[in-house]
């Protein structure tokens, strides 16, 4: 762990999209890490509380160019495009600077997967080798001791939590698994389009992207990692009409003579030691409302004995468990910090 | 048909619910029915614009029991809790009363099933084996000639419409199918609740009954029919905070050589003559938004080859076509009108 | 009035704005009148379906350019920013269209205000002489024979229907006059923004413009020909994270010693044979839920007799009696058609 | 100050309302103060995070009543209905137990207004004089040294802090004021309600308890206090369909030749040390949005030189400023902490 008294130099890139900034309500109020500098190609020379208000007087940084934002930074968040974080995270390992990259560059192992969804190629494969993938829950060890960090997607967090162990403890089957996701709007991000324009985004709800979304590999990936083989799944996102939140439906075929109490135990037993997994008695069911503004992940577990399927729900807020709070999650590990350190949000109840 | 100059007296039992007001909405401008008496329990004596002020000079009925609802109307719709339709249905009968329940009551051809999911019996019979299953698009030839109709749940109406033609041309398996839906607050009626409190509701999201609502056989029903046997199949569904709608996103196995294209064609002829029926090109999606206070039942088809799923989404209005729309529907069936008499709603595009 | 047989054939320019498509529903069902031609700028070319996926199967005319929708109609509505509409108007006159402009060039008699607030001028001053401003509950007679029509502002209608009969009857002071009105979020248009950016704008609420919106001159000019001299007044519009409405809560001094029921018994002669103005009984209040979709004005009057205010709230559907069911209103007034038709609209309960 | 080892033991009557768990969410995180007993009539003997789910593994107290929390606690917040709180402060004096109301009984000085408002009476009259009333930016000084205090009003604090500095610097005359707020749903309470039930609230919008809200006198009250002398406003609610925050946009006429300038000035001196009052630059405006989930109340102001009014819009969060947050703000009055301890509370940016 560094020193106690001397706060670890954090610098965002890309900090006045939604994740940007919700990176900055987070660690305004962290322990042990300070704000070094904040990046926007957009708004350089803007004050972010400009940009946000809801920020004045809590957080009035002027953003700067990307360049001085790893300048200043022990620790770089890249809230970017994917395609862009690859050269940030290249610069940071040259001058040693840990890099935490929200965006999708480094999340697929394949690269071939990586052309096939993102039309994309990994610049340096000695870099993508050194990066590790972000889920701590699942892959905490991969993360201690690296410097490159891909956070995770939102609806991948959302959708490996929920089935992780179920797949792990060989309850279900692998084939025919269905994920049935739906996010709130900040999962749009900051640029407005018709899709989020407000007359024609409330009141309404929609799939999008039906069985297309780029992170249906990435789902499979870490699902994958609990059997030991690859696997294929159908994903379909939808279009929420609140602010945030991700609510993942998934389907799971029961292997013959599997009870929904050994599978409960499991879950259980598999998260027991995880501050941000809570799982409900069953009976109970998830709601977003419960986990917003917050780092934790909401879990129910259901069987369908007629037609022989297991059910989970997961409830994340997308905006924190789906990045920026997973992101600091991920940095504490890195940093050899409590694991909870800043994340200590209580969802309000309304 | 009827003498053209001479209106269907038409009575509501129950109509100062959702679904009752909603009828109220559509009826005062069918033109070939006029409104002859609205009953209700709660509201007995009071005016049906002093509780629904948007009908202040549009329609000042004052409410009365539901005996003098029969004996005003030719034809009488319910919009009671289960259990309460089988003597009102009863009554009518006697009087050659054509009765529309909306309600459960006759839904289901199997008193087993019944029995099972409501905790109720078939009182007559006879009865029972007069009503017809109001589903036009799938049942119509059933439904002409009858005098009493279970209009169908607004579940049952999304998934029904989405997977029969799948089923029905032998393009999917018969197990493993998921319905995942998400429903429009107004489903849930008129009474007030914790889970319907809109701070609570707003900005929430949750799942609830999962793989137990009592849609469930009413959905396995309609498509069993499609395939000669019954099936089983998982149904979960959801709370969105909007009022109105159900999107349905409904998930079957392709079987082996199938694809979408062969899939399409055989929806697009199955729904061709369907005026309520809109199915969207290759690649569109549906919208909750495009349907909203109007009687159409949009649908899309994808298929994700990956995993061998055909996805089907559907959009009602859950008040229209899943309540009151189609309810008017059946009127129009039995009473040898046009069929969509007084159902040329415009659904707005914001 | 027309011959009945002959419907008048209309024309939108600007058709795939907020209020062109909300003219194209009402339209759509009227009986004495058939869509022309749609045009569109932006969307030349393209289906007005394909833009608003709720008009499938229901209006699939292709957008076309200005020129051709004059060319094709007895009638042009004009849904373009202010300034576009006066040469669309001399064009329309010189081919003896009918002009109703649901622009603001029109709408104040005043060049000198025009420039002050709009920074425009008046191209041809004969035009505007020949142009009526088409608020019917005040001005009728004003706009029976005209040609051009200036369509009121959404505020502008629901603030002079809460306040001109006080101010015509002498009822309440000239100056003190405060009118605080909070407008749907369709009222931005269909161009998205950050200020409309879904999660920006839901759970969101703020006052704009504060006393320095277009609308306060046409305010103005409504309530001075109530009292025969001009007045000032301040008016404060906010935006409200739902997609229609305004509702107007209007303050003004009462006169010394008037009571309530003597400014009711007014208002409830003035507006008794008005079909789209409701006024409330004393103690009731407006909602803009009872309004939505239709082109009904709600009033209610309430006193504050220890601070000596007269409060008079409205409530309309800012698309439809702020916008296009006011415009058809007086297309039906220049064409000698009942001015209901068409727009007959039930407001739905929710 | 205490012992800063020694935290303070904190009680809250009435746990389970919305104040109440507003109230848990902030002092879970209160460096200085520890939940001692939560007490709940409705809800005792069950866990806090069984009624409020987003609370699980956060605080799971049961629900005690109020005798026990009263026995265990140094300080008592209650949030019950006016009529109540009385008996419980005379108890709380009694064990010196420190006592800080969130109802009504104690905000009103004057007993006349109280019965008049209230239909009650000041059952010890001794204990109203030994309470103050607790807005610490306008009478921190009279706060200091109670050890009841009476939590304002929602409404009132929102208001006050809008035009306390406009009136005790000579700026706006003292007759009529008009006080438009707008507030959101939680501002209801728990309780569902018609009103407050999802569809019939969600896309509607109405004032309420126009002229006749029990809050008009403690406005008044503390506007009083600015000049010296009673006034009498007109003060009109709204009820907003989002989850939390009032807007109030106050109307006050400017006195002959004062500039909007110089209110600034004063405005912006009057509030130069206050950490919860945020004042927006001039031609800058306050958003609900900005505020929530904080203790912060945003300020901005306007002049309408043509009417001659000021217009001060102000933001708080109805459960924070205007509730839960100033109530603990006060606790650090009384019990000498630093004002802000525990009220570091970032609004996030959507």
């Amino acid at each position: 762990m560094l020193d106690k008294d001397k706060k670890i130099k954090v610098g965002i890139i890309g900090a006045t999209g939604f994740a940007g900034v919700e990176l900055v309500r987070i660690l305004l109020k962290h322990p042990h890490a300070e704000l070094s500098a904040l990046g926007s190609v957009s708004f350089e020379g803007q004050a972010i509380s400009g940009i946000y208000p809801s920020l004045a007087g809590l957080c009035d940084l002027v953003c700067t160019d990307s360049q001085s934002v790893i300048d200043k930074s022990d620790l770089v968040f890249a809230c970017v495009a994917h395609g862009m974080s690859q050269e940030f995270a290249a610069d940071c390992a040259k001058k040693s600077v840990a890099f935490i990259d929200l965006g999708a560059d480094f999340r697929l192992e394949s690269e071939d997967e990586y052309k096939e969804w993102y039309d994309g190629e990994f610049l340096d494969k000695e870099l993508h080798e050194q990066a590790a993938y972000g889920l701590p829950e699942l892959f905490r060890k991969d993360i201690r001791g690296k410097k490159i960090i891909a956070n995770p997607g939102c609806y991948p967090t959302g959708a490996a939590l929920a089935l992780y162990p179920a797949l792990a403890g060989g309850f279900v089957e692998k084939t025919g698994i269905i994920i049935d996701a739906k996010s709130g709007v900040t999962g749009a991000g900051r640029s407005p389009s018709q899709t989020t324009h407000f007359p024609l985004c409330n009141e309404g709800f929609a799939a999008y992207k039906i069985a297309a979304h780029r992170h249906t590999p990435e789902i499979e990936q870490s699902l994958s990692h609990a059997v030991g083989q690859e696997l294929a799944l159908t994903f379909v996102p939808h279009l929420l009409p609140i602010n945030r939140g991700i609510l993942t439906t998934a389907y799971a075929k029961l292997k013959e003579g599997v009870g929904l109490d050994e599978v409960y135990d499991y879950y259980e037993n598999f998260y027991k030691n995880e501050a941000f997994v809570r799982l409900k008695s069953l009976g109970q069911t998830v709601n977003l409302r419960d986990v917003k503004y917050s780092n934790f992940c909401d879990l129910a577990l259901h069987a369908d004995e007629r037609a022989g399927n297991l059910i989970v729900t997961s409830a994340i807020d997308n905006m924190v468990k789906g990045a920026a709070g997973q992101a600091v999650q991920n940095m504490n590990i890195i940093f050899d910090l409590p694991e909870g350190a800043g994340l200590d949000l209580i969802p309000p109840a309304f």
